[in-house]
């Protein structure tokens, strides 16, 4: 009996490596052997997760400047057969840095370490550069990527302005001239699918979340409507994406990225459907399945590769919303809540790792 | 795929019968044939876990006297084929009294009914009776019991005394001219194996419970004492058993009754043994598994049989106590909680019949 274990993270309890691992254990006892993959979508973790499913990666990691302009050292995933480098602009322009720099408000902090980033992937001699969009903190529409990339914006008077969030209305020419991406394809890893401005745009859905109050959503909507007008006249900034890691997935497109589900790149690297075709049963969740998640989330994704070879596929998740029904019908054969008795919320999150274990062990004896 | 299903009550939120239909339900939508059985220990449900388990008997309903000597109905399964009555104590003479009559002391019930139940199966031609003692309000030592079948007590000086706990050191003389119990075998389903006195005795262990302050426990018992030493000079109330029921396990020991497991009682008349060999997997549970379950709880009982044939068993529980390794050495094969996201305990328990035949649901796509 062989089980492949595809699972992400339950959201602030357990890691998606952790989580396999856990499985994994749980799985021991019953003596299933396990193929572990580890699921990221861009977000934090992604880095990792590419070495983590696959061999030949080597984990460098370079001193890039953070969103405030001071030194971090952040990770890079180096395949040197395929000549292929995986960041996630989360180590550098991530969202951690609002708690860090809680006196500072995100409309000053710059995505430069990410556009560093791939600068030094370039340097690494990457053909192919997979830029993780999710967990930023930043809103400043990539232009501190850009400029970390060597990109320069200028004034209607030739001048030089600041790649920052106050000059969105300033900036009327972009030189790309100093920036090297020849030969480079470069993949946006997203899974965010929303235009730069507008009601659904980076700032009107994820600013909030930044700490931006209602009037700063306003005005740097605003600012982004002009930028785009002016760098993207035939788009506008309104291609689905461009509203990613508060607008670096516009910047992106600027320089030639092309957009890729996160999971499915995570996927392919892993060789996740044809492990799916090898194996006896295949493992999933994640913290709460729910009607959304019926909307490509990790675990339907697996459960519809699953269905596509005639696997078993269960999923263990913290909370099921919904009937059991809905998620046979896409391929998920059973589920079940790491939750095995009365307790509160806390305690499910904090105890999470050897309550997914131990669920494990008691479904591998039923499996086996 | 066929299910033989022998699951105990959850106390206070479902009973055995509900519990299997529950289990049944949630098995139906994985195609798997189910078989029932109903679990009962000597107390509430018992005489109704006969009837479900075993085809050919008839509820038959009696006018008998409660605890405070009103009229109350009270069910006796009755067998024709093979002469065999069951009753429980439970219905005339049970704890649900303590809240009916709560202005009265429990020092003052009779357990008169449970007499008269005897005396109807008797008059409809019994010559096997079972008597279920759980669930017992009295702790009059069965006095009440016995002059309801026609026994008489008497003083010293010969004189009738009453059949009360007031009277315990009155009497002297037990008459028993009036009982007629020749060709009855009486069979005490019980599983508490309590003497009638001492520190583990029917008072001191079941008193508070039944609402018996401090003193009078030491009254009760210090009088039950007396009444053994004249009624049962070689035993003096010290088999075990004497001490069910209030003292019912001591009255009917005197009157010829063998004490048996209320559920090896029960799983003979339903077959489990056979049944167990008959099916692919064995269902059971409880409200709570724990270390007390491994001496002789329901669960325990059913995957020792199932260990016995090699049939896989699978217990659901609102709790499990202790590792899963304990339980998987006695013959469970897995355990599962019913309790399926963060709850309270009143969730649990109200929602605990729709709560296990989801889990029931969950489990059947895995042993499908």
């Amino acid at each position: 009996m062989k089980a492949l274990i595809a699972i992400d993270s339950f959201k602030g309890s357990i890691t998606s490596i952790e989580a396999a691992n856990r499985v994994e254990r749980g799985f021991t006892h019953a003596g299933i052997q396990c193929e572990k993959i580890a699921i990221a979508d861009g977000g934090e973790g992604t880095v990792d997760s590419f070495l983590f499913n696959r061999l030949g990666g080597i984990r460098k990691t370079f001193k890039v400047h953070d969103v405030l302009n001071n030194n971090v050292s952040a990770p890079i995933a180096w395949f040197p057969s395929s000549k292929t480098a995986v960041i996630e602009c989360a180590s550098a322009s991530g969202i951690q840095f609002k708690d860090q720099y809680s006196q500072i408000n995100s409309t000053e902090f710059s995505s430069v370490g990410t556009g560093e980033l791939i600068k030094n992937a370039v340097d690494l001699g990457a053909q192919t550069i997979i830029v993780g969009l999710g967990g930023s903190g930043t809103v400043d529409a990539g232009l501190g990527l850009i400029s970390g990339l060597g990109g320069r914006f200028l004034d209607n008077l030739g001048h030089e302005v600041a790649a920052n969030v106050q000059q969105l209305s300033n900036i009327q020419h972009l030189d790309l001239s100093h920036v090297n991406l020849e030969d480079v394809q470069l993949i946006v890893a997203s899974d965010v699918t929303s235009p730069l401005t507008g009601n659904s745009g980076a700032t009107q859905v994820f600013g909030a979340q930044k700490g931006l109050s209602d009037n700063q959503i306003q005005v740097v909507d605003q600012g982004l409507k002009e930028l785009a007008r002016v760098l993207d006249p035939k788009n506008q900034g309104q291609e689905p994406g461009d509203g990613a890691a508060g607008g670096m997935g516009f910047a992106l497109r600027l320089l030639g990225g092309k957009v890729e589900s996160g999971f499915h790149l995570v996927a392919e690297n892993a060789d996740l459907e044809s492990k799916v075709q090898n194996t006896d049963i295949v493992i999933t969740g994640e913290g709460q399945i729910d009607e959304q998640s019926l909307h490509g989330k990790v675990p339907v994704e697996v459960a519809k590769l699953a269905k596509k070879y005639q696997k078993p596929c269960i999923a263990f998740v913290g909370q099921q919303i919904g009937t059991l029904d809905n998620f046979r019908a896409i391929g998920l054969t059973s589920i079940f809540s790491i939750v095995d008795q009365v307790m509160s919320l806390n305690q499910a999150i904090s105890q999470g790792p050897e309550l997914l274990e131990q669920m494990a062990e008691r479904v591998s004896w039923l499996i086996k």
